[in-house]
């Protein structure tokens, strides 16, 4: 496995999360796959599948959406030939937030497909996650 | 892509919710890939790297779990040479569960490698989901 094939997949990983951030539906198209391989689980949802669910799901997202600011931390790739899975932790924060509000962080899991030199977007997987020791909130009963 | 190979992923992802099943750890030890490549997110836990890791998160599991049957829905299975990744959901219910409990349901991805012929895990992702229309619990303020 070389540098370079693993420089390319963290490219392609950070591009989706700057597609993400953008909030701009032309960025997602240039991500990922798009045909019916492809599947994505958005936290809480169902799982999508193919690029006509999977980029109807990112319309809504992104309509709803306010500004917010995506980072990408613990990023971690493991490559397998012509496929590569990317782990990291996503952490979302609106841009205008209430004081009180952290950001939310999710688990992610990201499989990557080179095709003709180009990583793109296989598969997206993403779960709320609340770091150990971080105050959760009680019910009073 | 051979329907062979598609039967070779789809028995290895059986014989992973089978050793869930089984709580049993030695089945564990079957199914994986006893290197550092490995990893796993389960329901809400930060991400575990690496076969010791993980291998310890299920002792644990299975030291904690009452007894349980582990059914797999929905299974999907892509195909990318020596890499495959299953999506399908994940349905766990307790052998002796208080009539109110249902089944708990996860929405998983797994990821699959070939070495000499032998499909293994690489990676588990798993998060709780309801289905839609499920009846949640609301809380009263």
């Amino acid at each position: 496995v070389s540098d370079l094939d693993r420089t390319a997949v963290e490219s392609a990983n950070l591009a989706f999360y700057r597609a993400l951030a953008s909030r701009e539906l032309a960025r997602m198209d240039e991500v990922w796959w798009r045909d019916d391989s492809v599947s994505c689980i958005h936290p809480g949802w169902h799982r999508l599948e193919g690029w006509s669910e999977v980029r109807r799901s990112w319309e809504v997202i992104f309509v709803n959406a306010r500004p917010w600011q995506v980072g990408c931390e613990q990023t971690r790739i493991v490559l397998a030939g012509d496929v590569a899975f990317v782990t990291c932790v996503e952490v979302i924060a609106l841009t205008v937030a209430d004081p009180d509000d952290g950001p939310a962080r999710m688990q992610a899991t990201n499989i990557f497909s080179r095709r003709d030199g180009d990583w793109r977007l296989l598969h997206h997987h993403a779960s709320p996650w609340q770091p150990q020791g971080a105050s959760e909130e009680e019910s009073v009963n």
